[in-house]
């Protein structure tokens, strides 16, 4: 068995300290273990959709991974067995109280056919912080991504043949307490499902898109779920996504606070390339304080830049009037959203405040966005070599 | 058939115009109907709990409501069926983005032997404001009355033979969309389960509450989804609730904004009975302003003590630091939180920045908490005509 996730030792920041449980007497299991895995894969295969036409998580591969837990034994075996619906009872707490998170991770076919996830422990490390965020069950993170790994494996023929397409992976962890009251479950249920997918907008990744801007609608806040991969977060979004669209614009720019912060795009990060106030080249993100999701590919676009040291790099707080200021003096040069579905997307249109801001990402190239997409698409498709890809077989 | 809730002509501000899928050119139902319900009852039946035992949520009856909703065709008909786990599907959009909302109301046997819901169509008008802001489908909100009088008809048999118990109505909403884009979804869930009830804190009812107070989680914010019932709000508590048992304290009381702004107490809405800063009897609550659910114990609450007259009524903010003040003063009479669950409940301490603050309610009677727990149980169990009372049967 390939072992290579299963080089740093489990147990991480998460893992509680006794195997004991008081309440029962019995013995509970802290973790899953990817050695337990019972497998047994479907018989019968679905058609592999051709990867020019996927439109992004509507079609499923034919196996699934599930994992049970409950507070009184702890954690069940890992099964991979056939894609099926969940028999959830009605009163399950992420039903009710969305007691749950999920992941959003790739799996790429390479240049070279051998197939890699991209930096998957960060999806694991914000996985264990979205849990503990949600009072989920906590459990040994490289197992499940041995566990991720095989599923992946076991459905290699549906990672598509194809440097514009990925199989995207969502691990799901929800509440499945079968009773009413507001508490931490006693009872969930780990999960992944597998989608071939293209590129996320319907317009083709490299289509600019346009940003519906208003503080009336308020993505997250100090103090709430924002920098958790939560499913909280996503449902109260997707009411001002609709008013964006009566608008004309296809994402919402999330404002935050009385001096309308720039935070997110949609369900992006989002990253301004431009000469600052002080006159330097600068790409600027918003700064991980509560209400920023921690990207893998805005980490990545950082780390990047930083490694090539031709200009600042800044996790710092950027106001629409700074921008309107910097649009005006002719400063920016890019702007774009960042995230795992889409990889890069270029902006190319903001409304605030009823007027249409143009932001000139494509007449500038887009130079750095098209730099980030080639660099991160090269390592994802192997065709160059970096520690953070991760082969699967 | 009864047809008391059908009194008020159906659609109302939530339904859209049309009854024409544009997209599928087929006729789509814009409203389900209850008299299409199919009714098929169980034939086994569980063993009906002793009320005094009951644990809030754990027990359910033997049939359920449900009733499917798909972009294509509308709304189906409604089932009254046995009680059955749901059949999901992995990607549905309530497990990963929280796209569900329900509602809590109560079927109460009053001493006449008849059984009354409470002030209902208050829960059907938030239902269908929720619904709009998850942006899961409309529905003619006398025609799901009518369903779930139907549904607890069937039931009545659960509804306790007691006046401290009653019968727990928990209709709910989930999208059901099998993909993973984050959009609104084409397809949707409405149920309702039924749970016989004791009082909600294991306490008793009538047990003060401590709370805890620290700004550093907040509940609900501006621009949020705090006045909708929606899963989100419910799933981002619970580790605050779990902080607050770990400092000896009951429930978290949320605070808002840099002047710690008190909010809602737990799952409930709060009230404070004081003299106030110009040395008035008041009785408080803070407003709708977006960050409050919209109670209807709360309404309750407000509309009796304004048609008493007794003292002054307000709709405020209040701080933590008017309360410590009015608590220095000795102006504090009673403070109390209220909701569906506990109709009622005191709260006797409060911990906020390491001090433990004593709010004598229990000294003062609790008078005023008492007055308003003895005349809405009047009115729920048919001591006392009310409109409030709706008859079931």
């Amino acid at each position: 068995m390939y072992t290579g996730f299963m080089g740093k030792k489990g147990c991480q920041n998460e893992c509680t300290g006794g195997g004991y449980s008081g309440e029962t007497g019995k013995e509970v299991t802290e973790s899953f273990k990817a050695s337990d895995l019972i497998i047994t894969p479907a018989t019968t295969f679905k058609e592999k959709p051709d990867p020019t036409g996927l439109v992004f998580g509507t079609v499923f591969t034919d196996n699934m991974l599930t994992i049970e837990w409950s507070l009184a034994s702890g954690w069940e075996k890992p099964y991979i067995k056939p894609l099926e619906n969940l028999s959830l009872h009605p009163a399950s707490s992420a039903l009710h109280y969305a007691i749950e998170l999920f992941e959003g991770m790739k799996a790429y076919r390479g240049v070279d056919g051998k197939i890699r996830l991209f930096r998957p422990t960060l999806n694991m490390d914000r996985m264990a912080r979205s849990a503990r965020r949600t009072t989920l069950p906590s459990f040994d993170q490289n197992e499940l991504l041995e566990c991720i790994r095989k599923l992946v494996e076991v459905e290699q023929e549906w990672v598509p043949y194809s440097t514009s397409a990925s199989l995207y992976i969502r691990p799901t962890l929800i509440g499945t307490e079968p009773s009413l009251g507001v508490k931490k479950p006693t009872k969930a249920l780990l999960y992944v499902i597998l989608s071939p997918v293209g590129p996320y907008f319907a317009s083709g990744s490299f289509n600019p898109i346009s940003l519906w801007a208003d503080p009336k609608y308020v993505r997250a806040w100090k103090g709430g779920t924002g920098d958790c991969k939560v499913g909280g977060n996503y449902g109260s979004a997707i009411y001002a996504q609709q008013e964006a669209l009566e608008f004309g614009c296809q994402q919402v720019l999330w404002l935050y606070g009385e001096d309308h912060q720039i935070t997110e795009v949609g369900t992006m990060n989002l990253f301004l390339y431009w000469i600052n106030e002080d006159g330097e080249n600068e790409l600027a993100t918003p700064p991980l304080d509560g209400i920023i999701l921690p990207g893998v590919t805005r980490q990545s676009i950082l780390d990047l830049a930083r490694n090539w040291g031709e200009f600042k790099v800044s996790e710092r707080y950027i106001t629409m009037s700074d921008l309107t200021a910097a649009l005006e003096e002719d400063r920016v040069k890019e702007m774009f959203g960042a995230g795992t579905a889409c990889v890069v997307c270029p902006i190319s249109k903001i409304l605030y405040k009823g007027k249409h801001l143009h932001i000139p990402t494509m007449e500038n190239g887009p130079e750095l966005t098209t730099r980030f997409l080639n660099k991160l698409s090269d390592i994802q498709y192997g065709r160059e070599d970096s520690d953070w890809a991760v082969l699967v077989s």
